[in-house]
């Protein structure tokens, strides 16, 4: 299984260094040298991909982040398996770079690779996970509240109309066109109705985009899309679980959500006051970032034990820091940190899309490739559709709106694991969506841009 | 093991909040939410610590970093449990964290908390590992290479005296003053051979001394005696084994770290232009600070494998992109990450140090007290002593050198753990050890400030 090809075994032979492997007896008390070794060359090659692949897409005038996303599919379990985290059919074999590891480690066996190959995923996951949640106070953070509470009944109509056609055209057309059968077909109509908010705020900040009201628009839509979205997989789960759904579980969810929203947004400038006093008698350099991500992850954690998202706290902690005169002192020192973790989720999450499922040449592969173009179909028809159907005499680029709503991710690829995972889905329709994943997060940025264009000329003519 | 003490139970109790728990189901898909939730809590609490301690010790005058090492050991395994990592006698079962993270996951049992936490640790110990490799990124990006190669004899003298001092008194000491045993008492008498370069680095750093030429010499004595750790620790271990010493083993070992150094030595000055190069077509932000971290992490690698540290492969791709252009900008980016990095590293350290061993009500607590003493002093006499005999006419503050190079650190740890987990080492003398890299750590930065004020007052006169 984890056979070393002679052709790389002169690179360093495994010799026994010293007696007895000596340094391994270090592994208990410190750090797990393996480990740390996978997780050095992994971020190695993540920076490299990013910086790569984000160099390309940006020359070709595209967004970086889709680089990024590219970059992670060639290092990942797609192509090059440098980057491979453990998944629904991936297992320790899948990686390249721990058997280049075990080239220098002769004494381990299988179950130590195994849990080598665990924890270098949990942290590569963690790490991921901070970064998008990094990300997501970045975004509260240049975020305007009060415009965020303008916007509230607009983006709740964005959403539900957003919502209900990809699921309701995604159904029927799965059902009727492809011949899908149901659980698997809601399961992949249901998929694309979650938007992915890291890519979406990513790709409206690189077009300097965020603070506009569509941006606003868009951030405050995609915040009550996550929500939905958590409560629809609530459902999924429930069905597909057999054990029914819970109302009394969908009822404290919804209770607990809006509490919370309501609850940060209402006190949000005591407790932004109250932390800037905690603040300003500090000495030591590096106060602020420090007690500002405390406070971050704090206020994350909380909304992941209420069952909402981490996101969700770490946008609400933004939230409640950007109305304090720390705002820009903040934003400045985020930007390296932020430079430093948010490419980590866009290669993790591109490392982790297993893009050989879409084979053309595999029996029924044009099919599977024309299923995810229909479903990405209805997320446009659906996203646009809602964006046009905004109550609001104000002028506002309802394409733009619609279009920057369009990025499917990781929640569509959770939703479609599930499936999977609990046998009620074929793979043929989770290819599906991570078909409409591809051409969505693709498309965005090219989209939003020209969207973007003939509104500018609009304006100037 | 796990029992939920009953006056926490009110908090939220674990309510089924949906059928079948039905959002763990989304764990092997995406993010393990119970690990998630743990890292976001103790890095909450590694932040809380790292604030508050360094804000105390700060304005008590002393180093900043002292403060966040006593607040890990606050927050860590000593006290309050709450930042706890996986170590010899340490189990799930002493997480504070982990007995209120499963308040909200009821469906855990004893083999997924053991997971959690054993997955929690190692990403905490690599979170502060890359935080210590990040601050030797940053001491090699802040050195001056010539100045270091000039130096050399020089620290080759300090770290020859300054280890010999410690491990030949320090074992005479501990067998005929105290009636300790062999093989202990060599463990005892090596363990504080190993200065802490992460922490020595940092005061240095905070007191504002690290371009200074004590600074550098202080620096390069490290990196040597890092290497000569790296030796012991070996030789060490292949006595305690019982498997002996393999003579090809150092050798390889000592021409491998030679070649490395003199290595980057060398070619710094065509790596860094090629790195220079390669960097300057890039358009996108955020390329100067990933392709670095990039270069830092691929050279700890480097180094790693090759037996040396990880560490030493971070110093010098921080020396090899100091005499770049890029220097400046670099360091200045770096700042917020170090921020963000370093403090984990410091917390952790101080939360997985058992000041529990130093109890003087315990029989025999006073000696093992004395016996830390004891070998703090023979730490500071040979320091000082190295210091002393450096053979230079230029003018140099000794004192400060041989004080700065006191700090023991993780490696003095590492020694003890490896002798007291093969048996060989009693728990008595491990205390002793912890008790001297306390005393030493907490008497450096206090030290230091008072033989540099010593020596401006001379130089003022």
């Amino acid at each position: 299984m984890f056979a070393i090809a002679p052709c790389t075994a002169w690179l360093l032979p495994p010799v026994p260094f010293f007696a007895a492997e000596a340094t391994e007896l270090l592994d208990p008390s410190l750090v797990n040298r393996p480990i740390v070794q996978m997780v050095l060359l992994s971020l190695f090659f993540i920076y490299l991909a990013a910086k790569t692949g984000g160099e390309i897409t940006n020359r070709l005038g595209l967004t970086s982040i889709l680089g990024e996303l590219v970059g992670g599919a060639v290092v990942g379990i797609s192509l090059l398996n440098l980057v491979v985290l453990p998944g629904p059919g991936i297992e320790a074999s899948d990686s390249l770079l721990l058997s280049f590891i075990q080239l220098f480690h002769s004494g381990l066996g299988e179950a130590e690779l195994e849990g080598i190959f665990a924890a270098q995923g949990e942290i590569l996951a963690n790490l991921s996970q901070l970064g998008v949640i990094l990300l997501l106070f970045q975004v509260g953070l240049e975020s305007n509240l009060r415009e965020l509470v303008r916007v509230a009944p607009q983006a709740a109509v964005v959403v539900l109309v957003g919502i209900t056609g990809p699921l309701f055209f995604g159904l029927l057309g799965l059902l009727f066109l492809f011949g899908a059968e149901m659980p698997g077909a809601l399961f992949a109509a249901a998929a694309p109705t979650a938007i992915s908010i890291g890519i979406s705020a990513s790709i409206l900040n690189d077009l300097d985009m965020l603070k506009s009201p569509e941006g606003q628009l868009i951030v405050g839509a995609a915040v009550l899309d996550d929500i939905t979205g958590i409560l629809i997989l609530t459902v999924i789960i429930g069905i597909s679980s057999g054990t029914g759904v819970s109302l009394v579980g969908l009822a404290t969810l919804i209770v607990s959500a809006a509490v919370f929203l309501v609850g940060s947004t209402v006190l949000s400038r005591l407790i932004g006051s109250m932390f800037v006093d905690l603040l300003k008698p500090m000495q030591v350099r590096g106060g602020l970032l420090m007690l500002s991500l405390a406070f971050c992850f704090g206020l994350g954690f909380l909304a992941d034990t209420i069952r909402l998202e981490a996101l969700m706290g770490a946008f609400a902690a933004g939230i409640i820091l950007s109305q304090t005169e720390v705002r820009s002192n903040l934003e400045h020192q985020l930007e390296p940190v932020a430079q430093l973790l948010v490419p980590i989720f866009f290669v993790v999450t591109g490392a982790r899309t297993d893009l050989r499922v879409l084979n053309p040449f595999a029996p029924g592969g044009w099919v599977v490739i024309l299923m995810g173009l229909f479903l990405a179909a209805t997320v446009a028809i659906g996203r646009i559709s809602g964006a046009y159907a905004v109550p609001t005499k104000q002028k506002l680029n309802r394409l733009a709106v619609g279009v920057g709503m369009l990025p499917l991710g990781e929640v569509a690829l959770v939703i479609a694991g599930v499936g999977v995972s609990s046998g009620q889905m074929s793979s043929e329709l989770s290819a599906a969506v991570v078909m409409a994943i591809l051409v969505t997060v693709i498309l965005t940025p090219i989209c939003l841009r020209a969207a973007l264009g003939r509104d500018s000329k609009a304006a100037a003519d």
